[in-house]
């Protein structure tokens, strides 16, 4: 740690950044009718008994003469899914409010919907604070629903992956001299990928199918008419591939059928072939619904976030399934 | 959406708590010399010139008295794992600086030490803020390190996934008709646990073994001396088994050996097993190593968290590998 005592201002907005919040958008009305909101995470809770919320603009903000004039507020506590109206309302020379259905609302000011909270305040006390003022408002009505909340962390959007009370702990504390832990992301990875995929093995077990005709039926389903070449392109990262006989044995299920391309053989799904994936990509489906609803819908978005991010940045170039041709 | 205009404190607390903070812990000295602590996550900034910060206390708090009569106190933004500092400090009646070291300090107030960021203010306003007061401090000094934050959402602990800025995409956009994506779980946890495969299998290659005969050895290595049957019970979430003919291959290449107990014959690992064994792991704490310098610590913690929870959540029932017999 380096301890600053001259204020370089971007040294000190990174250490306050570590500081995690929510992002919030404050509306109000101007004098003349003209609908005023920006994006603030310096929102905060501040009393409960009267209920009161505070937070700061800076004094040299154009919006400064609206919030300052005006007696009513809204906060909006915006949602994972609300970045991009985030960052409309951080930006400055666009009509944030363009397109936007609005609700009624206590005062005149706008308020927005779709977020994860909302409260609807007047302005009960503002106070000096260097070169922001801030404002604390009496929160006049409320509102919050289950819509997972954004996150805002050293400069960068984020979600929330939450703790349970109780330490999670898959097994008994490993002895000292135990180097493979559960604590081994590889393990952990591993032990999810085939968890997930045990109700499914049960299903492939009454399509008399294996893993790697789950993996073939599924690719097929995506981008039909595959040379096998092409197909073990897009299934070599599973370590397994599809051969002559494996394919042999689809036909032989009538899953797969084989077609001419100018002498070329090219791999189709029969109705039968794609029957058959849906109800396993059906299944993979309602398994995650019940991971989802299990873990919270928040915390899922994150997991798939930072397994897209590993992936991103650990691909050893693989082909992209779904583009175009 | 609900709206509330009544104010049940436990409901509007609730909405209240979905706007995500960070949490500190802020200190100051009584007169009579006492350190006084408490857990906040009412901070934040204020003004960067100049350099202010905010937070606010109950006006019925035990601590109101050494704060309203201190000049100095410090603000400590918790790191991931201070969780059990946080839950010290948010408590009554226990010596809270008991154990702790201490920094020097500006002012007489205690400084925490493995924090994220850590403030050192004196009080430039106090502000009636209904039930509580606000405290306004000018940063005196200030530090922060590289350790990711501790996060608190809906009153819960949390970890922060960080959204880049460009939105993580590993294909195409697939066509609306397409049930299979590349945001399906199933699909993300599996090529994450191949892709972190990869490297590992290149290993397995040149060690003359196969992905079965890894799983049974990292079985063996953290419990040896095991049957058949228990090493299958261990390994059957793969969807591999080990068979006699399996366990003879490893035997062949000396990697396990047979032990004879009492008529029942048990698997152990030879020292060339063990050696093979410890190559793997090595090799896939270097893979998560790199992995983790790519996503960011605090990234990689919270997606451990979530797999661990993933797991906790749909185990089929696997026995603790780990626990002692």
């Amino acid at each position: 740690m380096t301890t600053h005592k001259g204020f370089d201002p971007q040294a000190f907005r990174a250490a306050l950044g570590t500081f995690t919040t929510g992002v919030t958008i404050i509306t109000t009305r101007a004098q003349d009718g003209e609908p005023v909101g920006i994006t603030a995470n310096s929102f905060n809770s501040v009393s409960l008994n009267p209920p009161l919320v505070l937070w700061s603009l800076a004094k040299n903000a154009r919006s400064l003469q609206a919030f300052s004039t005006s007696t009513h507020w809204n906060v909006h506590v915006l949602a994972a899914d609300q970045e991009a109206l985030s960052g409309r309302f951080a930006r400055q020379g666009e009509d944030k409010f363009a397109g936007l259905e609005l609700d009624e609302s206590i005062g005149k000011a706008p308020l927005l919907k779709d977020c994860t909270a909302r409260f609807q305040c007047r302005t009960a006390f503002s106070y000096d604070g260097g070169d922001h003022v801030i404002f604390v408002g009496e929160v006049l009505a409320y509102d919050h629903g289950d819509r997972p909340p954004l996150v805002f962390q050293s400069g960068q959007y984020a979600l929330a992956a939450r703790r349970p009370r109780e330490e999670v702990r898959l097994g008994a504390t490993p002895p000292p001299e135990c180097s493979y832990t559960e604590d081994l992301l590889g393990y952990l990875l591993g032990r999810a990928h085939y968890q997930m995929l045990h109700a499914l093995r049960q299903l492939l077990d009454t399509q008399a199918l294996d893993e790697r005709s789950f993996f073939i039926l599924s690719v097929l389903s995506i981008r039909d008419r595959l040379t096998l070449d092409e197909l073990n392109a897009f299934i070599a990262y599973t370590g397994m591939l599809a051969t002559a006989d494996s394919m042999a044995a689809l036909e032989a299920q009538h899953l797969v059928a084989l077609e001419d391309d100018r002498g070329e053989d090219r791999y189709v799904l029969t109705a039968d072939g794609r029957e058959a994936s849906l109800r396993q990509i059906a299944l993979a489906k309602a398994v995650e619904e019940d991971i989802a609803a299990r873990l919270g819908t928040g915390d899922t978005m994150a997991l798939k976030l930072l397994l897209k991010r590993l992936i991103a940045n650990s691909d050893p170039g693989m082909p992209d399934l779904w583009s175009p041709r």
